[in-house]
């Protein structure tokens, strides 16, 4: 199998990419796992945030460039499966957007391509000092379309053109810089690193981070007066539930608050 | 009363919260005298640019929770009450990103929910070196819904979205690095830096002032071409003004200029 | 003549301003020949990149206030001959932006309001560091209305508004951390940066550059499942091109690639 899942008790759902052989190419059997491991995860009561790590020293090349040229093969020169993984990817990569359980991004080594997409599409990233962050289609004559819409939702435009343009890599040190992602650390640091984000999140109602992640991605995209009315009716609603109300009487009474997750 | 106003005589219009003892919360008392003293330096033919400060420790800790605890026993839970604070305190917020003067929050201590979102809300924000921004709302299962509407217009995704899923707090370092606030500096040097921005404002043509950042907004939220379309007509508009005249006759005079203000 | 074009025989299209005794004022002469070498770039099949230079000591002063004020003096107060430059103003800019070619500003000195514009509006830009960044409208009562088009598609709110409010100037240092520009150099190692990047992109398929660079800017501005299914198009199209056959083949054959350039 090419990806490995796997639960920790206080709800940390690992998916793991596993193909080192292929430097955990997003090839149609690994593109159809994560799908399928993020409607686990949204189905499983106990899962409170997902990372998304890899085995190997890459995180992840992106597509796999030997399945799209055996498919140049057929009679529509591979038409048809190449649009079939264009958009499988990006249902994948707007399912972690659209996910009800914040995403992030472990990285050590390159993420290449739609793996540099797949880290700019999580909610959170962080990654060992020596990875790399590249969209390098621009070297053989097929330009990284797909990875800019992530990539130019994360950075400014000079910063995403000059990675797409020249497809040259970029520094987990200046990804940090310029909002790919959130840290750069030492190797060592890493796992405790994500820990620091992990602990938090699962410490928290699943059912407040449900309303504000989903709530985030879709205000974000309207304009100043349109995204107040629509946050002002979310937090109206969010208000009215258990967990808003245990919250508010725990933190005024100076105690841990019992989540139900509603 | 919860907010002291206050007039320079070159026209900086202050607008102190003095609540210490409630930590500034933004109370429908408070937001109501807000809104009140932006209607006023609006009417106020003196007032060219208003500065938000805030006495005791903390800058404001966001909404009043033991207001809107109090509004639960109501028949409807709370609902009307807290429906009533969250349009309030959103067009509070609307009221300084479309005020014809220049908004700068000054920042000692923490900036809480509702007031992290009055921070990013200004058009320009200076804070001490131990001011800390923070988007706590997850912590009491109320995720700040209305704050991150101000929170994702300033800073990118990934760094909104730590702010918002860990309700950590920002540092005014990090916060100045990420782009949530202008400046952060030492307690001692952070009215000087205010007075940096208040003396280059005040020092400027108040009609030119209101046409650029009302442009600002509007145009920010078009398509290009549309933005450029609006533009233009918006600078050909400002050229036909007396400042503008005036403005350029003194520049290519090299003598100061007589602004008229409109 | 106003502006100098060069090319280097690897496809370095050079558009140098030339008029130094005006600093290189975006005039009507100027803006015109900026226009019709861009269009004369666009259709010369060798042309691969732009640059957008400068002689003299400043890059750009934006506009010619001599030529905007000696306009007044006719019968509509100079309002056709305003709106005339403003208009070719704002299509020069978005030439820049919807051009096939990656256009990449290399500045030493002073770029202020278009020229400030200008430097914001191309894909890339690297300054020496003692460049300075300027939108200094504000003090001759016209605010860079139509240069903030530009700017705030660069930078953040916080940013932009202040260097519009405040008309002080910006340094190549900070306007490389703010995202204006993507590096600040020091001057000798100015011309060395440029090539940096125009060897790299001199070395990809033109029809490659031109699919992902006008994508890049109609993406951007779409809600993100149109932008997925619109780049999803764009990059099955771009599969079926000879140079991304021709790119992945050498690729996995570990050769050079041979563009024919569509």
């Amino acid at each position: 199998m090419a990806l490995i899942c796997s639960k920790t008790e206080d709800g940390v759902y690992y998916l793991t990419l596993d193909n080192e052989a292929r430097r955990n190419a997003l090839s149609i059997e690994m593109l159809e796992a994560i799908s399928d491991a993020l409607d686990e995860a949204d189905k499983n009561k106990d899962a409170r945030v997902i990372v998304i790590n890899a085995n190997g020293p890459a995180f992840s090349s992106g597509h796999d460039l030997k399945e799209l040229t055996a498919a140049r093969n057929s009679e529509d020169k591979g038409q048809a499966f190449f649009k079939k993984t264009m958009l499988l990817c990006s249902s994948v990569m707007q399912k972690v957007v659209n996910h009800r359980l914040p995403v992030i991004a472990s990285i050590h080594g390159v993420a290449s391509a739609a793996g540099c997409q797949l880290v700019a599409s999580c909610d959170l990233a962080v990654a060992s000092l020596e990875s790399k962050f590249i969209t390098p289609g621009v070297n053989i004559g097929l330009f990284c379309s797909t990875p800019m819409v992530a990539l130019s939702r994360n950075v400014s435009n000079k910063h995403a053109l000059e990675m797409l343009l020249t497809g040259e890599g970029t520094s987990a040190t200046k990804a940090a810089e310029i909002g790919l992602i959130n840290r750069a650390v030492p190797l060592e640091e890493l796992d405790a690193t994500v820990k620091w984000f992990t602990d938090r999140i699962t410490a928290k109602s699943a059912m407040t981070i449900k309303i504000g992640k989903q709530a985030y991605y879709k205000q974000s995209q309207m304009p100043l007066n349109e995204a107040y009315d629509y946050c002002t009716n979310v937090m109206v609603e969010n208000m009215l539930k258990h967990d808003a109300e245990e919250g508010i009487n725990a933190f005024l009474e100076k105690r841990e608050a019992e989540w139900r997750d509603d």
